[in-house]
């Protein structure tokens, strides 16, 4: 069995004692193990501070994004090594595998681009200089440089490809060294893809560290310029955003954590649209991609009250068809959760909504492993149902929920969550909408509007794009990261100089780190 | 004696119990009192969500200007009596007492700039429509929207007028209610302006509530769409960020600390330049203006080692000519620090940095009232001075330390203080102060570039400017605020919507929500 080892200080080290092992998810059996206790995570923080922020910051743009395109090209090239591991370790299906882990290369593929578009510089402009007093000589020019400290993240179990290598190509492309510590239960994923980048060569000297185990008292040792990003569970969240040394030297922290996803289905929307047909593909699409297992996943399924029995007829009518099983068998839509401990505490949710709605559809679902068991609940009671809408449950489920068919009735329904990552509206009428969406705006990151027209060129609400902000306000974690350019700015200070003109021109082009715009 | 009531729900109220006393910073006479005791904080966020937010979002930003503007005129209409006030209470000068209360209604009327500028419009466009997939017509948008919680501001001592001004500017521009809270010990200047605020019948209910004396359980009612606003010292910031309500929504946290403000003096400024005059002026300026109770006074002035005594001498040249004395004297350039506890802790403060430091010049100080030492030290041991980079005394004091005349010695230096609001650098080289500016960025929220040609031109980086961000990483809190439209976003959630193109382009007429570019 593989012991997975940490990559920190340049080495692949591994720590003392027994360690935690991993399994497959579709059969129970333990396939590797991992060993993080002792390491000096310290000395890691410290080596991404002095070797790899120098590096990095001594690198354009440009060549930031040639080396986001080398390791998204690794990726590529070991796809089906990669997709194997994802089945065996997260009990994948293809599908499933394939976006995680086209996802992440794909996700670098981006952020090169957008480092070549930014070119030889190693500052970002903000705005214009602007004028701060009557000369118009003495100007204030707001800037964006790398922050001297280490990026820190903390990933979920669910995407061990794309969870990493969306952080890190944001983190690298602004020029800050990354250390990374994948969720332990499916690590083997992102430990072949690091594995496989150390061996190419291309990562500068502590560009990035791996962090395979606990995390241990790797928080303890952030200074000031150092930024956390955490995706994850509520709890862990709150851990880290009141973390003594957070708090003392007010670390930057992004957390993206739980999340009450919503879908609302508007009124205007007849059976036989399109439209209609699109929020059925889109919801039983989230219901069984990576088996529920995705932040940006419907929990919560809005339905005007006298449509209730029809929307619940259509969609039953689709996931009756659902095929439940081992993610290696060619059909199968949902494969296992990730581990014993999320099949428990999924387990222990559909229970209580199960105690708490109407249970509209399941299916059987495989005795060994870790399988759940698909469902789809109902609630005609919209808000008079706590449950639903304070405890996500991070499997194969959603709630339809009925209201009475006003935007703003929607909105308060969505509100409830207390702040999401995504939120989806089905309407092609613009004045009906246009309330619902700018209403929902404020409690969600990202408002997926589906319509007539683009009802065939929509990836729906659970695809992340890197030009799209991801992140939402209060529960969800008050996180933003990706966006593109916007994604970059957490990793840099933004700074207001104030200056001659004429100077600070000179001065950019004589340190050797010209402004880009962005 | 005045008893300062809290304007709550609409109404004047007062708690119960003995209360604060406030004092005449000069005499040490009591002159008002103030007590919140048993006051409902929770009904007032409540009344603030419920009814402020609705008012002030049906507003454009050009209406909300408007009302920005007539808080600015009521400021300006009463600045004799409100610079009295100052005086009764803070021991500011009447040019200490100008910089504050210019500075308050200075700040409204940018701000009512600004909601002119932006129109009709109720949301903020971030960057253009773009591509999401293969499809024109299927877009990505990113929004601004106000969020629908209360803005909480928690103001310092040292700016009764700016402070809550500065704040309350930009939260009601961005639509947001405020419950604002300042410093108690000068809280009768801020009380003033709030009741000529409510009198004028200008304010929508709800918009703005004052919350007089101790924050009490305050923050144990803040909701996920809050936002919390500080400017105060390190323990309290700390305190603010790990709070458990806080942290348990992800609240929204800006702030604004403790700060080592450095001024870097470059090898090529000569003594006779105007450059370096312009570093004296502006050093003695920070050392003496509101008796250097100012978040963004220089603390540490960075010499070339072998010019510490010639700039020592031309500092103390002009230090001699300074008055010390009671604020209402024609000519005293230094009053009191605001309160007794103020003056216990400057006092202490003092003696720790003549411990490790060397006195280069000092000032006796009138016995009575709050009075303390103006004082200039001297360390040439650079780093090895660890109070001088770790503690600020926040009085009139700061400290000359010595470094090898390297850009990046400098860098070193300013970044030892672990984050700051501002930093300056005077010098005409621009190769060596590129690489000052841009090296000392990433630690610093602002950097004032003093040079020959702006030398008359420039008020110094102790000014905050509406248009520049202010706040700084690390110790200085890593807060943001003002910035022109940048501190807008901290009161609105950014949002991607997905979408057709044409749909949202009718939803935004259709909601009455007009969009504006920022």
């Amino acid at each position: 069995m593989q012991t997975l080892s940490s990559y920190l200080e340049g080495e692949w080290v591994t720590g003392e004692g027994e360690g935690t092992a991993l399994h497959d998810a579709t059969t129970g059996e333990a396939v590797a193990s991992v060993c993080s206790t002792g390491l000096d995570r310290g000395a890691a923080l410290r080596h991404a501070r002095e070797i790899g922020g120098p590096a990095l910051r001594a690198m354009s743009f440009a060549e930031r994004g040639a080396l986001l395109e080398g390791l998204a090209g690794i990726i590529h090239a070991h796809r089906d090594e990669l997709l194997e591991l994802s089945t065996r370790n997260g009990g994948t299906t293809r599908g499933d595998g394939k976006f995680d882990i086209d996802g992440a290369a794909g996700t670098l593929s981006w952020y090169a681009y957008l480092g070549k578009k930014l070119g030889d510089a190693r500052i970002l402009l903000d705005g214009d200089a602007e004028r701060v007093l009557r000369s118009k000589r003495f100007v204030g020019q707001h800037v964006h440089t790398t922050r001297r400290g280490v990026a820190i993240h903390i990933n979920a179990f669910n995407f061990p490809a794309w969870g990493m290598a969306e952080k890190a190509a944001v983190a690298l492309l602004a020029g800050m060294p990354v250390v990374t510590k994948p969720g332990t239960s499916t690590a083997w994923v992102t430990h072949r893809i690091v594995e496989l980048w150390v061996e190419s060569g291309l990562l500068p000297p502590g560009a990035l560290q791996l962090l395979v185990g606990s995390a241990g008292d790797l928080l303890d040792h952030v200074d000031p310029q150092d930024c956390v990003a955490f995706t994850g569970g509520t709890e862990t969240a709150r851990r880290i955003r009141g973390h003594e040394a957070v708090v003392k030297h007010h670390v930057r922290v992004n957390i993206e954590a739980d999340s009450l996803n919503a879908s609302v289905l508007a009124p205007d929307v007849d059976r036989d649209s399109d439209t209609f047909q699109m929020f059925v593909n889109q919801v039983v699409k989230d219901l069984t991609q990576k088996a529920g297992q995705k932040c940006t996943a419907v929990r919560r399924i809005l339905v005007p009250a006298d449509r209730m029995d029809e929307v619940a007829e259509a969609l039953v009518d689709v996931l009756d068809g659902v095929i439940v099983g081992t993610p290696t068998t060619k059909g199968v839509d949902i494969g296992p959760v990730a581990s014993a401990a999320q099949q428990a505490t999924v387990r222990a949710g559909l229970e209580e909504l199960g105690a708490g709605c109407q249970l509209v559809w399941r299916k059987e679902a495989p005795a060994q492993g870790y399988f759940v068991t698909p469902s789809l609940f109902r609630s005609d009671a919209g808000l008079d149902t706590p449950f639903v809408h304070e405890h996500e449950v991070f499997g194969p489920c959603a709630t339809l929920l009925a209201y009475d068919g006003a935007a703003a009735s929607a909105v308060d329904i969505v509100a409830a969550g207390g702040g999401g990552l995504v939120a989806s509206v089905y309407s092609d009428d613009p004045t009906w909408a246009g309330e619902a969406v700018l209403g929902i705006a404020p409690f969600s990151g990202r408002v997926h509007w589906g319509s007539r027209k683009v009802a065939d060129q929509s990836p729906g609400p659970g695809t992340v794009l890197p030009n799209l902000v991801h992140g939402g306000p209060g529960k969800a974690g008050g996180g933003e990261e990706l966006g593109g350019l916007r994604g970059l700015h957490f990793y840099m200070q933004r700074t207001a100089i104030q200056a001659d003109k004429g100077l600070l021109d000179r001065a950019f082009r004589a340190a050797g780190v010209l402004a880009s715009e962005g």
